[in-house]
């Protein structure tokens, strides 16, 4: 997907709503697991329940491995069913040598359709730039994490500059803000208008609202630019919004609230 | 696997070298082509070949992945061929916030019955100490890779202290002798010594020799302890061997060349 098809689409839904399927076998109503491929169904489900209200989905590839081979048949076939409309994301934290991302690279973006994958910039350069060899395609790599052990290595301070910083100013140098983005968590909001200025033209991929702690509004006011710039996550707090057999309906609901309150911070730029 | 059995199969086998998987469908010899699985069939002729040889395998995750759901089914048969006897090291560089982490490591270490994975620090703390909660399961944590890009990021300098560096001793804080490793790349074997400082008892695994230049002999000087400490990589030069029917023959030759060197080498410490 090109960057300006996402913007489309975020003008056009007036939203900019990632749906995170980070879907457990062990928390889905229990009435789905009589379907021969219960993870499916649920994806599902939640997918036709959100299209119109959401411009991203993002399945957490960790969810679907740990149900072997079998889990990335679901996730084949989720990646298929949501089609070409959303933008997708590979939610994978990969990064190896040059001749192993290129692996990488080619599952996620030949084998599967994917438009994006999380990549960890821990190994540097030649981790990163395979990835970025596809036509529109997009890497979205790691710059300031949700987690509280973002603390451990990422605010490394050599001279005055954070190891995350380092990383959103090196990595302009491989790839642009038509192949680029990075991941800063939301539960950082006083600091997404600091990083704001380091990366003006790029989106940010924005985990951590909801289940995580972090605040919309907030986020929103500091790191937005003239494009919207942000793809905000959500998954927990949407797709588990009911245990019960209305689960989609519940996670619409939750969906849409969201959808309404970024109608109004998108307002304020457009 | 406990890091008693580890010690018998050096002592035994007299090496430390660890066979990586890096199977590609591209490279294997044409007359595989006719099975049904040939990458399996390819992993299995190495593995028979090299079996008292060596005493790790290590398949690279990307070049299975890359093949989608099927690639998955060859891993899952590849890691069920190679047995209980071998140390089996998932290099899959994968790292992600607490509860994604640990379906990361229910993925490798309960859906499939791998002894170690391969784990990138980035994210810190609770992105690394899921996997350490198996018992006799290990953490091979990246700290100083073999990669170019190994610069860009790991060498960061604050007040004397590397990033890597401060990767080797925080982490020991979370994990230890027993389920920690770390990765030190080959292709630096003359900071082997200093390494070897910040943790005297932990296995180091080391890529990097071999088809990326790294020097068998420096490392192993400067990097040895007392019980060996390493694990020492070799993927290309020895699966790639030969690319006709004589594979798996070239494969054992150029292992054995190796284990030879290695007995030598294992022989100043014991």
């Amino acid at each position: 997907m090109t960057k300006h098809e996402l913007l489309q689409q975020i003008k056009e839904k007036r939203s900019y709503l990632c749906v995170g399927l980070d879907t457990d076998l062990k928390k889905i109503p229990p009435h789905l697991k009589n379907y021969n491929d219960p993870v499916f169904e649920f994806n599902k489900q939640i997918i036709d329940a959100t299209r119109d209200l959401c411009i991203a989905y993002k399945p957490n590839i960790a969810f679907y491995e740990a149900l072997g081979s079998k889990g990335w048949q679901t996730l084949e076939k989720t990646i298929e069913y949501i089609g070409e409309e959303h933008f997708t994301i590979a939610d994978a934290k990969r990064g190896d040598i040059g001749n192993t991302s290129a692996k990488y690279a080619e599952a996620f973006f030949k084998t599967m359709n994917f438009d994006a994958i999380t990549v960890a910039p821990y190994m540097g350069e030649d981790s990163v730039t395979p990835f970025l060899k596809f036509e529109n395609k997009w890497v979205i790599l790691l710059a300031l994490t949700s987690n509280t052990g973002s603390n451990d290595f990422q605010l490394m301070n050599e001279n005055g500059e954070k190891l995350f910083e380092r990383v959103i100013k090196k990595a302009q140098r491989w790839g642009n803000e038509n192949n680029l983005m990075f991941v800063v968590g939301g539960t950082h909001p006083e600091q997404f208008a600091d990083i704001r200025k380091l990366a003006p033209e790029y989106f940010f991929l924005v985990p951590g609202v909801g289940a995580q702690g972090g605040d919309l509004k907030t986020i929103s006011q500091n790191g937005m630019n003239n494009d919207c710039g942000l793809i905000v996550n959500s998954s927990r707090d949407i797709i588990y919004a009911s245990a019960g057999e209305d689960f989609a309906e519940a996670a619409r609901n939750k969906a849409l609230a969201v959808q309404k309150e970024m109608e109004i911070l998108l307002s304020t730029i457009t």
